[in-house]
């Protein structure tokens, strides 16, 4: 019955060669620290035009990363979103100038615990941020990417897409900058986090804090990662991703032996899958970076950044807005979607919205949703088409 | 960051003296094997009529025991069922004679993982059965309550009871001793376990193999319990027992301290009172018998034990039914009830069947719900007067 061992070597710093730009004098963050330089590793797809009026930022969600239309460099797998993202998809990079960058906090090049530690001077301190990464915001995140947008000399974003934890950042950005997004698209999101979502994140967090291989945030210094609390931590967020009919569907309750009364591990394929998910994950994503994003959700509250009105955020925004949810979604319902266009609605904005009849759950915006790519596509191509792309 | 130190002492055997009833000759397990001798811990309260006609059985839940309607040993908190089980209420042990017994595989004195551990004969082996204990069924857990209702000389209980696991109880005595049960109430149950249920429990076993503490389930050599994993196990399956509207009721996204912007854990209130409910919890519950009992639930399917037709278990039955749901329960949702009913249905059973409005989750079956309460009551009132008690 002992759990086979799970630990793996780590480097202290990642190895692969992520493109990022750096930004000497730093970014200051809401909880007051600020982290400097600011590192901010992304991709980009397609050609930016000459009136640089074609760029269409991608943001992505909490496990995601910049990879999003091409081949993992960690896992070697397709990008996240290459169903929606490349030539003739709905975000058509033969048409448009795609964007994403790996999120602050996170653990794909961009600065968070995982980078290389730094004084206030912005002099490196030859360890690794780990736990002393401060506390970041989605807002954080979204200022981060204003200085690549603007480094790339992006006076306006044709669009702003993300789903989950990506639409978040969507609407941060509309409320944040609205003269630097014509259009946004939040998808299968909400404008804060519920407390069951929190109690979730929770979870995850309590099992990468129970692993003695987390070592304090400090397992650079042994060699070794929490891969148990955190692939425990995955399992947990993955059944939220699905729906119940997505899981019956998938797995109901097939054996994966002809035998059911034996006491193995791994009785159920739905626990396989799980299991599965929880080892495969920890190759490719790092323990502090996932209490650092998953607390920039909890925290994430746009009312209440706004005098507690949402419709507050989007006062006078010219924006056009396309909001989506998936109707098996229990993790950001249609209710929380909804909820948000009626503030938009007060706002007086410019909003379509779509609910996709599905099955998948929250993960169906990553997924083969034909209506969806075709809502989505239509949206950014009316978009395109009043800009003059 | 470092969580502090959760572990504790544990005995190797527990130290609650429980009243028992030991049967020498064992019983003879679906899995194959057979514990022996078998040992069942119960309660009773009331008194049994002359004609021994007044009995209601109560099975319990996944975490609870037998201590339905008294201060608890261990805790010392009121037993888990006042507000249905006492005088007046609506099992009223002024008028029924009412006996719960610890499961088989449970932790308060029945045979299971935490008892010490016998040989072929009965003798006993020093030490406690661990993860040896055999794999057991819901079908076990009622052969061994069928012993105790025999020994007590109850040839037909008045009515078996339970919500959750207990209900899978109540279906399985119905299926198994039709004569023995001339009224049946499955509460917020199903009559088998879903791939979404599955896979919660999954995360749980996950999280208690994982931590080091369980030393391979045994932790009775080490002197401590696997605290943690334990918890973050209960952290799980109580939001599943919670209602998002019930958590956002309760806590919302309130904050603990004036200062959001911190990166203490326990920010949020619900985060306080998940790890609360992890922490009181591993005070009272045995990790192995948690595996135990969670592998059972998942194992039970009805319908599979009767040729893969729901309504193969109940043919010819001339017991009542009682089924109740309520509206906001996810974990077993009305329509895991609605299914039932309509196999009772097909089997020309005489069922009646309660949704009950509430925004409480799956644990309203155990607070205080006066529709539900008065339901309950009256259908046990009705076959009291029909069997004459």
């Amino acid at each position: 019955m002992l759990r086979p061992a799970m630990s793996q070597a780590v480097a202290p710093f990642p190895v692969v060669d992520h493109q990022r730009v750096v930004f000497p004098d730093g970014l200051a963050l809401d909880c007051g620290a600020v982290v400097r330089p600011l590192v901010v590793a992304y991709r980009t797809y397609g050609t930016l035009n000459a009136d640089r009026s074609n760029a269409v930022l991608v943001c992505h969600a909490l496990t995601g990363d910049q990879y999003v239309a091409e081949t993992h460099p960690v896992t070697g797998r397709p990008g996240w979103w290459e169903s929606v993202v490349g030539p003739g998809r709905p975000i058509d990079t033969d048409r448009f100038f795609v964007v994403c960058a790996n999120v602050l906090g996170g653990c794909m090049g961009s600065t968070g615990p995982r980078e290389e530690m730094t004084d206030a001077e912005g002099r490196g301190l030859g360890r690794p941020w780990g736990t002393d990464f401060p506390l970041v915001t989605i807002r954080d995140m979204v200022r981060a990417q204003k200085r690549l947008v603007d480094h790339l000399g992006i006076a306006r974003l044709l669009c702003v897409v993300g789903g989950s934890m990506g639409g978040m950042q969507v609407l941060e950005w509309a409320a944040e900058y609205p003269d630097a997004v014509f259009a946004a698209a939040p998808i299968a999101t909400a404008a804060h986090h519920s407390a069951q979502n929190i109690a979730f994140h929770e979870v995850g967090r309590a099992a990468i804090h129970a692993d003695p291989d987390w070592a304090g945030g400090r397992y650079w210094e042994t060699g070794r990662v929490p891969a148990q609390g955190l692939s425990v931590a995955r399992m947990v967020a993955h059944i939220t991703y699905l729906s119940e009919q997505a899981l019956t569907r998938k797995f109901g309750r097939r054996l994966r032996g002809a035998s059911a009364l034996t006491f193995l591990e791994d009785v159920f394929e739905v626990e396989s899958y799980l299991r599965h998910q929880g080892s495969t994950f920890v190759r490719r994503f790092d323990a502090n970076s996932y209490l650092t994003i998953t607390r920039a959700m909890d925290y994430f509250d746009l009312a209440a950044e706004h005098g507690g009105e949402l419709a507050n955020a989007f006062r006078g925004t010219r924006t056009r807005f396309f909001v989506a949810s998936f109707s098996s979604d229990w993790l950001f319902p249609t209710s929380e979607s909804r909820a948000l266009v009626r503030a938009l609605n007060a706002a007086a904005a410019n909003v379509s919205f779509v609910e996709i009849t599905s099955d998948k759950g929250h993960d169906a915006f990553l997924l083969d949703e034909p209506d969806f790519h075709r809502a989505l596509g239509g949206f950014l191509r009316g978009a395109a088409e009043r800009v003059g792309v």
